[in-house]
């Protein structure tokens, strides 16, 4: 019998962010999605100064931390541990919309479990100034907390839309006018082999298995980073990094 | 009153890893530096399996999980959570023995200070066949459990020496016949004027301040990689990726 595909659970309505400069992205791109920050402000650090006078801008409510839950250790005086933020997930592009967006570079997630790997992929999105970036629907992270925070504001400066048919939006995506970039470390042609000439959609797979066969079969270049020393893989982030500046112009 | 210097603590004289491709490694490397293997191999992933074959062969010592310490919950039936491995740490070669070695990309992190960083430096330095790792003692971390756990196998596949004084090892850098690529956000060469012509020695900084002043004049060369993006920085360990791609000969 066939397991049914893991579909991830709906997504929260709001999201606890401890990563200050993640905060302090959502409350500079859209304050009235920051419900409050719990911190005190008399003992904060620099970061979550910061994020106190811009919440203070934007009339974002702040106050203290909820007291530690029963049988856990309250955070070391002084340390403001467990400062955080309640911030609404942000809203999603429309797919037809993200890929008629400006830009260079598109990045599509296919089947990435890791939120560590997705946030780390924003951050690097965010800095490279990727028009958007497409997550798809089952078996992947989503823009959790853990990725927001990991993506120290990447989250907040990359459109995100999530699909659920990787085949149907190549498709798409190519009918928008981009050239889908497919990566592989079993692919003979090297990255260096392409350049930032056109607007690419750059697919990257799951940290285990890659992209699908099906995936690799409708991509119109598959590229792979050759490598040479005695560990076969790239950490997903690390090849997302590498692909983008390799596509971005200089 | 200045500070003294965050001296690191001492290494420790065992490593506790979690993660069995870092385990495996290890067991491949340097089995006697392997204490035990500590896992039930009825309940065991697949990976782990790979281990206890591994340690089998190489007579390394199998036995089950330490029971969950009092107050902490054991982990659920059939998921081998808490499988790990007592492993010593890896001798360090002497700074002149790790210059003189076969190779064309060395890498220097000045003061990175999270392990999860160092260790997904040292699995994409694995990747790319770089031939040494330098690392700094003070207010820097060192190769510890979690930094071999993220690394996945790369701790055990490029030679690694901790140096105290960063200026003098640029000297012997030099001395022996490499050229010192420094890094930094800042710089106004890109990264893509650079190439893979000469024995470089790559330096990165530390995650908020990158690279001293000092160590910035003593670089040959000093580059950035340009984003262009609303987000000012990349992940040191994304830089590194994009670095070492740069560097190595394809």
């Amino acid at each position: 019998m066939k397991k049914p595909p893991k579909r991830r659970p709906d997504p929260p309505s709001k999201l606890e962010l401890r990563n200050p400069h993640a905060v302090h992205a959502a409350i500079r791109a859209r304050p009235q999605d920051v419900i409050e920050v719990r911190v005190r402000p008399e003992d904060a650090a620099p970061a979550w100064k910061r994020v106190v006078a811009a919440a203070g801008e934007a009339g974002v409510r702040v106050r203290p931390p909820e007291p530690p839950a029963k049988g856990k250790r309250p955070p070391r005086e002084g340390r403001n541990t467990a400062a955080s933020a309640l911030v609404k997930p942000k809203a999603e592009l429309p797919l037809a919309e993200l890929l008629a967006l400006d830009g260079c570079v598109w990045l599509l997630l296919e089947h990435v479990q890791d939120p560590h790997n997705v946030g780390a992929i924003l951050r690097t999105a965010g800095f490279f100034g990727v028009a958007g970036v497409l997550l798809t629907k089952d078996q992947s992270a989503s823009v959790t907390a853990v990725a927001c925070d990991t993506a120290a504001g990447g989250a907040e400066a990359v459109p995100v839309t999530t699909v659920t048919n990787v085949s149907r939006t190549l498709d798409a995506a190519r009918d928008a006018g981009l050239w889908v970039l497919g990566t592989s470390e079993h692919a003979e042609q090297p990255l260096s082999s392409v350049s930032a000439d056109r607007k690419w959609l750059a697919v990257l797979g799951n940290e285990e298995s890659g992209l699908r066969r099906l995936t690799k079969e409708k991509c119109d270049v598959l590229v792979g980073v050759p490598g040479g020393g005695p560990v076969g893989s790239l950490n997903v982030g690390v090849a997302a990094g590498i692909v983008l500046h390799a596509l971005s112009p200089t």
